[in-house]
């Protein structure tokens, strides 16, 4: 019964190591300590829904030479026995009196030399998913050895795709896809968002995926006010855009892009914007490349969406993608990330419609030498209309 | 078309304000300092299933009176306008430069004397929902206000459920009776796990779940290996135990309960376990009072199963429930947490039926002055089949 194996084979697990240590090498850090879902499936292959219970710590180490070390709750112990962790520490967690600190505490001190330097990714897009408490207690007791910033060692090979993990993020875009081409049966005018935000998730899962990590949307009168509100109750309406959104997962990768539907025929100031961010998707379609950054990959997006006669939304217009429903880097002013081949990226540009409200055009691709190919299949020129 | 709003009137997150603020008083702590989804949503109603990018930390801060302030990013503005922040923050996130740490500074600044103390989640069972480089930045730049652990403050308050928390953990309760009710229509001799774990988690949204944040579960003769692992393709065969573990999500809250199928007659191995496990619920629905401990529930859970000639597994045999699929205290021999008035639990009993393979039980209650009530509808006594 125990068939279920981490979805990409023993050799790809070791060239994550491999990469992870050479990158470690270089930035001076002798041990990376990995707390969260993505890192740790990441580095060992290690999926499951467990982590929505927040109850329990979970720490990969991952050692100068050698393979992963897994210090975890008991429970995993199964799960993580068919995955790519060398050695296998585990604890009866929660234990209030001692919830894997001085587990973790001795683990590490085998691993590295009191001169030594721990990597914990600490900086943007990152978070420690263990309590703070057990940081203190286990940086305390490892001094003098030191724990540094490791996000871009994580960062820097994380954000390059394999072949094999474009190919299942291109299976979630085409489970999605498949979902989307669903939705005229669906939603029309008087069905219930809600209602709506349901039947896609179903159709998500009888489409392919696995679970339905993300879904989100909006429905109105020209254009929704936000992403990411829940759905109320209100039943489509003439004239309304409906938008759907989805991080649908198949074997641990995401999908990320979203469609516009409208109810009957749209106003001049949706076509408007719907011209314009079609546009600029194809701006960046046929200009993005790497050695571009993901500044320029915002200038594009943005300036093209003005020349169409739209007013650009502020924040980002794009991000990375992956083993979560974003990933860095992030398509701002502010981020001079160097974008790079196999890199696997969202285009997400948007607009205001009229005050208040936006439209937002999404499609995933993977960066190749020579521009973009598209993971999505790509939204069609003209907004389809429902109930017509 | 801004039609939704919390799950719970005004009065509620008033009173939740309120009763954190009697607890801060009493612990020292002169501001609440909040990132995770659940603490978010409890204090200010924001629910989202956003949270799944994480790219971007949010903080929510509660002051020692006066209502929550929002420090968030920019995107999230338009629902936390509907909610209950009393102020409400912005920047333009993720940005590279200063992702929030500045007008956060600020904000605790203006709300915390330099002689104060700021109270944040460090303890079991919670964890830091940001960049721990954030952290860093922001003690430093507040000292001398001292960063304190917040975890009993927070806890002490949330685990008491008021009765409309009570309504919405009834209700996903009900939506998930109503799909395991359609189980033997979904699964039999020859469907595969896999295929089985997505019609259930259909058939939840079908029947009113909004999000199906966790389905888990198992198959295989004798029992299942381990609770957590993801589906695999294997058709369920004859001899099989199936298992499906649900925490559906309704408004916000979740169930989280369990139920097990027999694919044709079952072993007496698996006979035994089952009346085990089943006696060991009941002994749990008979002796539970508010003032016994979580160390107590744990006895009463082993003990029983222990008594009816069944070997329970090692871990906890249940935990608490509300706004993430399990919250604390854990039902281990080391959790000496007060069970009291109105917290709401789940019995998890689980047991060895052969080496290697197990039985897992599970229901949720709110425990009244009396003792237990259900809300989850009690399984059946004896286990029943699929495929006859």
């Amino acid at each position: 019964m125990a068939d279920w194996a981490p979805p990409l084979p023993p050799a790809a697990f070791e060239a994550r190591a491999a990469a992870l240590q050479a990158r470690m090498g270089h930035d001076g850090i002798d041990a990376l300590l990995l707390t969260t879902p993505a890192d740790v499936f990441y580095v060992t292959g290690f999926l499951t829904r467990f982590w929505e219970s927040p109850a329990r710590p979970w720490f990969v180490l991952l050692p100068a030479s050698g393979g992963p070390v897994a210090v975890i709750p008991a429970i995993g112990a199964p799960l993580m026995r068919r995955c790519h962790a060398e050695v296998i520490r585990t604890w009866p967690s929660p234990d209030p009196e001692d919830d894997g600190v001085s587990l973790l505490t001795e683990t590490l001190a085998g691993l590295v030399s009191e001169g030594g330097r721990i990597g914990l990714p600490m900086g943007l897009e990152t978070h420690l998913r263990a309590p703070l408490g057990t940081y203190h207690a286990v940086r305390d007791a490892l001094a003098p050895r030191r724990f540094v910033d490791a996000t871009a060692t994580v960062q820097r090979v994380r954000e390059i795709k394999s072949e094999p993990e474009v190919a299942l993020i291109r299976e979630a875009c085409a489970i999605a896809g498949r979902a989307i081409d669903r939705v005229p049966d669906i939603a029309g005018p008087g069905t219930p968002l809600d209602a709506v935000f349901r039947a896609f998730q179903s159709a998500l899962l009888e489409e392919g995926a696995e679970w339905v990590s993300y879904v989100a949307g909006g429905a109105g009168p020209e254009g929704y006010a936000d992403v990411i509100s829940p759905a109320d109750a209100r039943p489509l309406a003439p004239g309304d855009v409906l938008m759907l959104d989805t991080g649908a997962v198949r074997q641990g990768y995401f999908c990320d892009f979203d469609r516009n539907w409208s109810v009957g025929p749209p106003s001049d100031a949706v076509r408007r914007a719907q011209d314009a961010l079609y546009a600029a998707t194809e701006a960046a379609l046929d200009q993005l490349r790497p050695g571009m950054t993901a500044r320029d990959a915002h200038a594009i997006l943005s300036e093209t969406t003005r020349a169409h006669g739209a007013t650009p939304c502020e924040g980002r217009l794009g991000h990375g993608l992956g083993i979560t429903l974003t990933e860095w880097p992030s398509f701002t002013p502010r981020d001079d990330t160097p974008l790079r081949e196999n890199m696997v990226l969202t285009l997400e540009p948007s607009a205001e419609t009229v005050p208040g409200r936006i439209l937002c055009h999404e499609e995933n691709i993977v960066l190749r030498a020579d521009g973009p190919e598209l993971l999505s299949p790509r939204a069609p020129a003209t907004l389809p209309e429902l109930g017509t």
